[in-house]
């Protein structure tokens, strides 16, 4: 059975985001896959990138800097336990699912936390093992979010622009970087704003999307996908 | 005198970052303008977005909404104290800068949990009052930042992008979208990759581009300037 790793940043389960959340642990886990969740706030994991995420010494602790240290930290099993625990749970996933709600065009801090401190150099990349030769090649990663605004407010020529335009540092810069396939993002425009019965054709929809997923081809993670 | 707040995201003060803070502080304070700093790390700024941040009796506490909760909450003024905090400074700003190194085609998660947190509904924006008429207008902000990749490697037509791809979440979908006229980003690429000499000139670069602020044109913050 395939893996799958969900990473999902909303603070109240009986959120939409929340639901989404357990339809694919529901669908996925009917398929056979075997499904994990990290739970960023329930977890209250830790956003900030700092000297803790190094055990013992530091390479250079006249100048901290993080980049380094964490690399060499990586290299001596170095890193703090809840790192290893992600990596963990990265290196076993052939899918990772990132579900959360849209904050500032982009992902809320603590899942951009995760970002920050889970993918550090060695373990995700490692020059020149990076965008198509990156550490993560054979994974797939899917973005799955919610927005306030409506899907016409996202549209080319809108004031919030192109839906893509904001994707390209999330899915090009971090997962690409990484050598990750991406499939296609799934959206769930202004759940806020519709009807109890739209929630629940989204909810329908991204089950009936999860039955087919693993047949759809990634993305072509080019700027004329993003841009054009 | 003109009110600049440097929001600041780098753990190490002999960083490259904390130099360009440092050169900021000394060149606007001589010019006379009254300059604060926020330090993220140091003050351990809380990234998380969470019921913490709200005082007292939620307005619904059967399904936790932040956006709603904090809007109540700002209007009644019981946001934590930080918070309140952070929104008086931007208040009182003139100039807001943000000096970090990207992380992952964006800004660090401290400094993102900025974002999300400080830049609440009804502070900042509410609708219809967002972009040209969101309730920061008449204030300027400027992002200053370091890149691990070369100049080089941010051209259009390069891996990773015309550099401007990258600053849409942050320039127009926060800055823009709160009424925030931009000025053009200062960006200060591969420091660790070039020789001590060519750092200072850089830090020169930037107290000289400070000099002539305030006679600088902000952007025309609209696709056209990040895509074309």
């Amino acid at each position: 059975g395939r893996k799958v790793l969900i990473v999902y940043a909303h603070q109240e389960p009986k959120s939409f985001n929340g639901s989404l959340k357990r339809v694919a642990v529901e669908e996925l886990s009917k398929q056979g896959c075997s499904v994990t969740v990290s739970d960023l706030y329930a977890m209250q994991f830790e956003p900030r990138a700092t000297r803790n995420d190094i055990v013992g010494c530091l390479h250079n602790s006249e100048e901290f800097n993080y980049g380094v240290e964490t690399l060499k930290a990586y290299k001596r099993g170095g890193l703090s336990s809840d790192l290893i625990e992600e990596q963990k749970k990265v290196q076993e996933a052939d899918l990772m699912i990132f579900q959360f709600p849209l904050y500032w065009f982009s992902m809320p801090a603590i899942m951009k936390g995760w970002m920050d401190r889970v993918l550090v150099q060695g373990f995700a990349h490692e020059f020149p093992n990076c965008y198509d030769f990156g550490l993560l090649k054979n994974k797939l990663a899917l973005f799955s979010f919610t927005t306030g605004g409506s899907k016409e407010m996202y549209a080319k020529g809108s004031i919030n622009g192109d839906i893509r335009y904001l994707l390209w540092p999330m899915q090009h810069g971090i997962m690409h970087f990484c050598g990750v396939k991406v499939l296609a993002p799934h959206i769930c425009f202004a759940p806020e704003y519709v009807s109890e019965e739209k929630r629940k054709d989204m909810l329908i929809a991204w089950a009936q999307r999860l039955k087919t997923l693993w047949k759809e081809e990634p993305i072509i993670c080019s700027p004329e996908w993003y841009f054009k």
